[in-house]
C-alpha cells in the first residue's frame, strides 16, 4: 500500500482516502512505503490468518461495516485463544469495483474496530478481482515468551470451558439463507442470530486468563464438536461433553425446545468464534474469577479423560448423541 | 492451518500433505495450531504483502509451480527492496476445488523457492471461493533496528538505479496474451520474455548493499515511471532519467529497434520486480562493488533534482519522452 503522491494512481487514492485513517500505528508509516516495520518489544509474536470470501463466510448483501468487522474479529479471535493480546495487522483486500459507499462503510466499520481492540492496521494490499470479494488479514499479537496457548497441552482430569453461546451464527447463517428457524422465532430474536453471524464477538477480554490457566486452547471457529476433536488429537486425549452444559443463547434454546434443531447441528455450526479450552481442575476456580473480573461468560461443559477416541458428546440422560459430521470443511 | 488428527478434515488433509514440508520454521508448529510464533531476535520485522490473483497477475494456464514462486517472489522482492532479510511468510489460498495435481505442484515450487530464499511457511489459511483462486502472502524480513530502506529519503545530486532489466514480463505478458510481440521474436526470446513474467527474479543478494548505501528503495512492480514518481514524492524530489541508459534483455532491445515496442511501454508495463533505488554519489561506487560481489547486475540511470515535478525521461537528444500513463493500477 502507498498514499498518494506526485504519481497517485486510482489505487493509491483508494488507499489514502480510506484505509490511511485506520493505520495510527507509527510502523505503518501512514501507509506511505512498500512494508511496515512491527517493532520488537521483548515478546513472542503471535502469527495469525483468516480470510473471509463474499459467498462463504458473508453474504452479498452484508453491510460493508460487518464485513470488515468479521473479518478482523475472526483473527482477533485466534490471538485471544491463543493467549496474545492484539498488536496490529495487515490486510489484503480483493474487489470487483472501487465502490465508494461501499468501501466508505467498510474502512468505517475497520477503523472503529481497530480502535476497539487495540489492534491498528500496518499495511496491506489492494487487488482487482473478477470474483468474489474477498478479506484476507494476518494479524499480529504478543505474549511473554514461551507463553502461547497451544493446541496440545490439555490432561485427563481438565475441565473443558467454552465462551459465551454456541451455535447462533450457524443459526444466524441459516436464517439468512431462509431456513426453517425464521419461521420460529420472532423477528428480535432471528435478527440477534443474524447479528451473531455478521459480528463475531472475539474474547480478547480473556486473553490473560486463557495464558494464565488454560493448558490448552483454540477458538470455535469450524463447530465446537470438530474444533473439539482437533484439541484433544493435539493433546493425545479425549473428552466426555454434558450437551446440557453446552451454552445456549435463548433464541437457540427455543429452537432446540421446539425441535427445529437439534444438538449435533448446534454442535457442528461453525462461524461462533468463541474459546474453547482445557482448565487443570485445581486452576478452575482462578479461571472463573478472571473471566468474571474480563465480563466474559465461560461455562464448564465436559472433562478431558484418556484415550484417543473423538469426544463423545452425551444427552441429560448420559447416553451418547451421535454426530454425523463433525465440522465445517472447505473441502 | 492445522495438521490432522482423529478428526481431520479435507481442509486438514489439504494442509498436512501439502504444506506441512514447507512449514520448516520452529514457530509453525508443524501447522498443527492455530497461529504462529515469530521470535524476536534484537532487529526490526519488516512486514509486506502481496496478493496475486488468476487472469490479473497470472493466467488460468500458468504452470502451478510458477503461480506459487510468483506469490512468494513479489513479497520477498518488497523485502530486497527495504534492506531486508527474508525470515518467514504466512499464505492465503483461495481455491474453487483441492486438485491433487495442482496442489502437488504449487506446493513443490512453494517449497522450493522457500528453501531457496531461507523463507519458511509459518502459517496460513485455506479457503474455498467460486472465483478465481487468489494467492496472498505476508512476509516477514528482518534489519537491524531503524535500518529498513524508505521510499523518502533520497536527494538531488543521488544516482537513480535499477537492477536488472525492465520491461521484459510485461512483455511476456503481451505475447501469453497473444499480442504482436510474438510475432517479431524468435521462439526462445519470447519463452525468456514469459519466463520473467510468470517467474520475477527477487533481487535479496542485494539487501545488504541497498541497506548500506542507497538513500531510498522500492520494488518496481507497477511499472519503472510511476513507481519512479511515487519515490520522487515521497523523498520531495524529482529525477531526470536517460532512457538509453534503462538496462533492456536482448528480446526486449530487439522490440524496440524495430519499433514493436517503444519507450513508454516498457517504463510503464509492470512486474518487473526489480530494485529501484537512489544512490548518494560518493556511495555508487561501494554500492557497484557490493552488486558485483552478489551477482546482481545495476544500472545507474539518471540523477535525483530538486523540485516536485514528475520525472523527465529523456532520449538520446535529451528531448523528453512524453509517457501516456505511468504504471499499472488496479482501480
Amino acid at each position: 500500500m502507498a498514499a498518494p503522491g506526485a504519481a497517485a494512481s486510482g489505487e493509491d487514492t483508494l488507499i489514502a482516502r480510506y484505509f490511511k485513517p485506520v493505520a495510527t500505528d507509527p510502523g505503518a508509516f501512514g501507509l506511505g512505503d512498500d512494508a511496515a516495520i512491527l517493532k520488537e518489544v521483548g515478546q513472542d509474536i503471535v502469527v495469525t490468518t483468516d480470510a473471509i470470501v463474499e459467498g462463504v463466510h458473508f453474504l452479498p448483501d452484508d453491510p460493508p461495516d460487518t464485513v470488515a468487522r468479521k473479518a478482523l474479529r475472526v483473527n482477533l479471535s485466534d490471538l485471544a485463544a491463543k493467549g496474545a493480546e492484539p498488536a496490529a495487522f495487515v490486510l489484503t483486500l480483493a474487489l470487483r469495483a472501487a465502490d465508494d459507499d461501499w468501501l466508505t462503510m467498510f474502512a468505517r466499520g475497520l477503523g472503529s474496530d481497530a480502535g476497539l481492540f487495540g489492534c491498528p492496521l500496518l499495511g496491506g494490499d489492494t487487488v482487482s478481482t473478477p470474483g468474489p470479494l474477498m478479506i484476507s488479514i494476518t494479524a499480529f499479537g504478543r505474549v511473554p515468551v514461551g507463553k502461547m496457548v497451544h493446541r496440545g497441552g490439555a490432561k485427563p482430569g481438565d475441565r473443558i470451558v467454552v465462551t459465551g453461546t454456541i451455535g447462533d451464527a450457524a443459526l444466524g447463517l441459516d436464517i439468512r439463507k431462509g431456513g426453517a428457524a425464521a419461521a420460529v422465532l420472532a423477528d428480535d430474536a432471528a435478527a440477534m442470530l443474524v447479528g451473531r453471524y455478521r459480528v463475531p464477538q472475539p474474547r480478547n477480554a480473556l486473553a490473560q486468563a486463557v495464558r494464565d490457566h488454560a493448558s490448552a486452547a483454540m477458538d470455535v471457529s469450524d463447530g465446537l464438536a470438530g474444533d473439539l476433536a482437533k484439541l484433544c488429537a493435539a493433546s493425545g486425549v479425549s473428552a466426555i461433553i454434558d450437551a446440557p452444559s453446552i451454552p445456549l443463547s435463548a433464541p437457540v434454546a427455543t429452537l432446540l425446545a421446539r425441535g427445529a434443531v437439534g444438538i449435533p447441528a448446534i454442535v457442528s455450526g461453525g462461524d461462533d468464534y468463541e474459546i474453547l479450552g482445557a482448565v487443570p481442575e485445581n486452576r478452575f476456580e482462578a479461571f472463573a474469577q478472571a473471566a468474571m473480573r474480563a465480563a466474559v461468560p465461560v461455562a464448564s461443559i465436559g472433562t478431558v479423560i484418556a484415550g484417543t477416541l473423538a469426544p463423545k458428546f452425551l444427552d441429560g440422560q448420559g447416553r451418547e448423541i451421535p454426530l454425523p459430521r463433525l465440522s465445517y470443511s472447505h473441502f
